[in-house]
């Protein structure tokens, strides 16, 4: 229940706390998932955010370009995956890197392109994130990337429906029903006082599992339908939180004042952009990743590669929070925000605030810092 | 001793060995600078370093471009620099990333400006790296940068020297007598049959020390002289490896048959590259790093950034060893190695080595490969 609510809630709420953590902290924290989930609020996680954004929009924080990295590996019809992104933010005196090293396939399912990541390690998966202090240098922090990314995935579209959404919006569709689903609807219900949610995904058992939990979890009413239309017809905010590689939105069900977000760049189409009066993409800085492919990889289909659909010199989210471009100006426009492209910043500002959450609460495994510097430099 | 003699080494010695190493690893390898320095052998440096530029040479290996970060800092006239490389190797299924996390000063010492790193992090310094699994994605080993570096560099410019100085080269001169000069000399004498150095540095005591030391190690004549001109005035190969900011050698200096080696772009000015018949740069590819600054820095000098020397279009390392562009051609010839910019690939060659060398003498702290992996895939 404690994610609901404080739709006016304050940039500021975690910011102290966090001030000059990294000073202080001597050991270097090995965190899990589970510790992470535990304590990361969505209200606290866009707070954080929302004030990175304010500093990056300004000019004081420095996102560090995605980059993919490309090989070939001896699974068949798989590559390798080598992806790192990341930014620093020196309010916190923090910088983090996000490292993804993956085994990557694209299988045909039902005559449709998929991109799996096989759990080659193990049968586990390897994303990582690294935060090191900007005031001593020293690593803080190395934890897996899975929380924290589906919360900033979550936190950044409500930052999305915070500036774009009507004021009165009170019934949301969601399209989707797996990992980031959830943290879309916690951030949803933080922005705005949503009283009835929608949710539809191909697979009728999972949306009606999902919408039971959620709705449980959230106390908010929230029902499983039966079509995308249904759920994005009467809704005032409509989000889409799929894995899906073709458009999930039509054009046509769209109606004067709703918001529309999205997660990729496959879930909406031209025709339903040009539907909208007001684009907004996540970051204007990180469009496009870069690819760095060895040859020995040409099977890597072109879906690996996001692709840009927003129309050029839209504003960004970091442009509406510092009040450079203006957020919804009337009740009658339709919004639209492209969530589809991450920024390593993001990482940085969630990690000043689960560095915070772990020496509040004692969590993680302390390694000897020593293990992690040297004492010479070359 | 043994880093001596062997200037026809084979670049398959340590190959096979070094082979499927990452199926077999379960855990996650600690490594300090003492372990590595006891194991990693020169002549096998040079091996593993020769076979990945024959790969990268013909596309076979992957390398991530440098990128510094740069952020202001509260210390006094500091700032931060987050450096990032590394590269991918298939024939070893590692991928390689190295780090380095700075507060770093640009104080004056007689009146030359310097670039000193503070070691801000408990008296130490942050260089690390990072060694992945393309076959699985697992993180196989963390270990600090400095031992490794230290080689890369030595090796790289002994590859030089066996592609292109004399082969009946008998007398060398080493300027610089610090942290990189050791490794210079070692790899000098795995290439030739050196019979005689001399070291000059700017204080007396340090290249006597030097001297010395070095002698007793390798069993050859090492002689401290006092001036830089006495250093290479008679010599077959010259190697620079000092942190100057200003030249070190001079054109005038150079005769007939000389190599001529830097590992900074100061050391050596344009009059001494318009007398080399022949120019080799260590990589083309990696001759600009990326620079990431946010503003609030600008005090940082411009001497922080590499600056390019070679003429354009200059033949580099993995050129000569693919037979592409042609070594040495006749005796008479002056020819010059600038292995002035690293490439993040040289640590998934020592690194794969490393790795090896780790398993064979059964070295380092392990950890549990579940804290470096995650059991959801965002």
């Amino acid at each position: 229940m404690e994610e609901r609510r404080g739709s006016t809630f304050s940039p500021d709420q975690c910011m102290a706390a966090a001030d000059s953590i990294t000073s202080k902290v001597l050991h270097v924290l090995i965190l899990t998932n589970q510790e992470i989930e535990q304590v990361l609020k969505m209200d606290e996680c866009m707070s954080i955010l929302e004030e990175m954004y304010r500093d990056f929009g300004r000019g004081k924080a420095l996102f560090m370009p995605r980059v993919d990295n490309i090989l070939p590996c001896d699974h068949e019809g798989a590559y390798y995956g080598f992806k790192h992104m990341g930014g620093g933010w020196p309010l916190h005196k923090i910088m983090a890197m996000r490292v993804n090293s993956d085994i990557i396939t694209h299988p045909s399912v039902r005559d449709q392109l998929r991109r799996v990541k096989v759990p080659a390690a193990q049968d586990r998966w390897v994303g990582l994130i690294f935060l090191f202090s900007t005031e001593t240098g020293e690593l803080l922090a190395i934890f897996p990337d899975g929380v924290a990314q589906r919360m900033r995935v979550g936190a950044t579209s409500g930052l999305g429906v915070k500036y774009l959404a009507r004021e009165d919006s009170r019934r949301a569709g969601i399209i989707g029903s797996g990992w980031q689903a959830g943290a879309q609807i916690l951030a949803l219900l933080v922005a705005r006082p949503i009283e009835e949610i929608k949710v539809f995904s191909l697979r009728k058992e999972s949306r009606e599992t999902f919408a039971r939990e959620m709705s449980q979890r959230t106390g908010v009413k929230i029902d499983p339908v039966d079509s995308a239309e249904e759920c994005v017809r009467k809704a005032d905010i409509v989000l889409a939180a799929t894995s899906s590689l073709v458009p999930v939105i039509r054009a046509e069900w769209l109606n004067k004042g709703m918001h529309v977000s999205c997660i990729t760049s496959y879930e909406i189409d031209k025709p339903v952009l040009e539907r909208c009066q007001r684009i907004v993409v996540h970051t204007k800085y990180q469009e496009k990743p870069v690819n760095n492919v060895l040859s020995g990889t040409e099977h890597v289909p072109a879906q690996y590669f996001e692709r840009g659909i927003a129309p050029e010199n839209s504003p960004d989210l970091a442009d509406l929070i510092v009040g450079r471009e203006p957020a919804r100006t009337d009740a009658s426009e339709i919004t639209c925000f492209l969530n589809r492209m991450g920024l390593g910043l993001q990482f940085a500002a969630l990690g000043a605030l689960i560095l915070e959450k772990a020496k509040q609460f004692g969590l993680g495994k302390e390694l000897p810092p020593e293990w992690f510097s040297e004492d010479v430099h070359p």
